[in-house]
């Protein structure tokens, strides 16, 4: 065991260092907007009359709301393999394409290995504020749940073999990360400019002539609460070829099969029926999932590990569902491999190029990169 | 004058497609958080007890707030002049990544000329959006309005040689980059969370044994209601090297020589008094402004026009004093070099290979990429 945390760890350190001195070359990057709707009041709008900054004479004008903002890079000799990247709960785009202790992001590591990065703003967080909801924001301190629930450890204590660096700077630029949702909190809203961005991420990466079955599709990457709706965005979008989720936290069954709820400590986990025609879909794309650390079998009284427990449980039903059906899909333990110490934000753990190498294992093995 | 526009034309395309075919080369990039402060609730964490997703117990808890969020990219063979780009009212720094036709943003034309970029979201928008203000946000009909003060014409109507694509689909991504301040519009704070990715952008690309003058500073670069805090932080921080103006919005001048005020139909520009002690820093290192066209010289009707006017005759003023107390300011106003059809968002506009032809020479003029 020991030989193999040894073995892993050079692993590890080779998978970074063999990048690190390299030159990061894109071919071109930029940001667009996704979805949305646009709010038009009646009237005419009048040039000629000042109501002031902040009460503006609406009659006339129209406001566009409930769009997602999507950066993008495409490397160098990038892979026939967008990834199209959307964030959980609590946060923005933001969690891809940083570490909180300053290595480089998730999002960075995969363009390393030449796929292209689309990071998606979900409607009414980060830079995609504009929304049709009218919202209060106050700030609530909730910071020491975030470190037990994303496990970090029982705060204020880290556990002890953690892939998160215990100094105080890194706490605060990972908590800095997190930032406000302003939407209705509607989950066909989401889902509109998830399709939205994939439509548009295939219309700016197709290869033409491709004959690959493979050609001209998103892979789909999700965390934790983005997870859901890329199951109902991968279900109802023919341009989604494959998903890789990062501990999701909800699932989709076939009618009739939803399994029993399973109650936690954090509430109750439930998976969510849909028609056997849709849940079908899933059946017809490689399916990758990945669950970190410190997640428990049997009932504790941690916060962290009793809301993941219930969700790695579901996720094994997902995945016996899917197979069961004919689909691929593949549910990754990492402590089962060996790869311990991850918390929920596996993206940005100290070992995330460990996992962008695991990551790019699974797309070439799987010849979405052809 | 017909010659000069078809070789500015010429230039312009020139200065595109030089970098058109040819890649962008990174060392790295990321994010980080700067500034801000963290809000301590009374009494002890409870790990054990969970009070639901929507209302945690706050007590013994933290929230951090009012930080900005910068993004970062460090070109290959860079350049020893970092920009720290400031956004203006209504946006994030999405105005200096993008263009709203999806030709590369500012910053990456900088990047592509070797300049380290530094885009922030300044505290309470984009990403940046964990504040200790209590907001509520809620849609405000103004698009109409913000198509005449940003001078794309008076709406519907584009000025006919304007620098921005007259099609739907550019105005419609045009006004999805906007979104909210959801901070409490507090100046102090936005001075603070700049001075703090000042410290932080130097401390990344500071050079070893640079003996030049303009060794290891930032230079800012500021646009519109970005431009006010920007002169504060250049009087407040060493760090800065120069400053870069995209018509700012405000201005400072020493205690006893601040022009009258400027009543328009947008409201009334005054300068704001400072100690000339704090104001000789702006004496001591080289600002540059660019204004744009459709600017009118005598009072209008035009609500982009006349909001324009008497900030561009401020900026008149302003560089007369910096200059009367020995200072380099250069105040660029485009149509009089025959640079025609700029909007308020000439970063994006149509020519911007152009105006970051413009700004690289006047660095380089001013040795400040040495």
């Amino acid at each position: 065991m020991k030989k193999t945390a040894a073995l892993l760890a050079m692993l590890t350190l080779f998978s970074t260092g063999a990048f690190a001195n390299e030159k990061l070359t894109l071919e071109t990057q930029g940001h667009f907007a996704a979805g949305g709707i646009t709010i038009q009041r009646e009237g005419t709008y009048d040039n000629k009359k000042f109501g002031g900054w902040a009460s503006p004479i609406e009659q006339g004008q129209s406001y566009r709301a409930d769009h997602a903002i999507v950066s993008y890079q495409i490397p160098a000799r990038a892979k026939n393999a967008p990834l199209l990247f959307i964030h959980g709960y609590g946060g923005s785009g933001l969690c891809w394409e940083m570490t909180p202790d300053g290595r480089e992001g998730f999002s960075t590591l995969m363009l390393r290995r030449h796929y292209p990065a689309f990071i998606m703003d979900l409607p009414g967080r980060g830079r995609a504020g504009k929304t049709s909801a009218t919202t209060t924001l106050t700030p609530k301190a909730d910071e020491m749940l975030w470190f037990d629930i994303w496990r970090l450890g029982e705060y204020p204590n880290y556990h002890s073999d953690v892939q998160f660096p215990k100094d105080a700077e890194t706490l605060d630029q990972f908590f800095r990360e997190m930032t406000p949702d302003v939407s209705a909190h509607n989950m066909k809203t989401d889902v509109a400019s998830i399709s939205a961005a994939i439509d548009k991420t295939v219309a700016m990466t197709a290869k033409n002539g491709s004959s690959s079955k493979n050609a001209n599709g998103v892979v789909l990457v999700t965390h934790s609460a983005g997870g859901f709706p890329g199951w109902l965005s991968a279900m109802g979008n023919k341009n989604v070829k494959a998903v890789a989720s990062y501990e999701p936290g909800g699932y989709v069954f076939p009618e009739g099969e939803v399994p029993d709820p399973m109650p936690s400590l954090t509430g109750t986990a439930s998976g969510v029926p849909v028609p056997m025609e849709q849940f079908r879909r899933l059946t017809e794309i490689p399916i990758v999932m990945y669950f970190g650390d410190y997640i428990p079998e049997e009932v504790t009284n941690k916060l962290g590990g009793e809301n993941w427990r219930v969700r790695l449980q579901m996720a094994r039903k997902f995945t016996e569902a899917i197979n069961r059906h004919g689909g691929n899909a593949t549910l990754v333990e990492l402590p089962k491999l060996g790869i311990k110490g991850n918390t929920h934000f596996l993206m940005s753990d100290l070992n995330n190029g460990q996992l962008a190498d695991l990551f790019d294992k699974w797309l070439r093995e799987q010849k979405l990169d052809k």
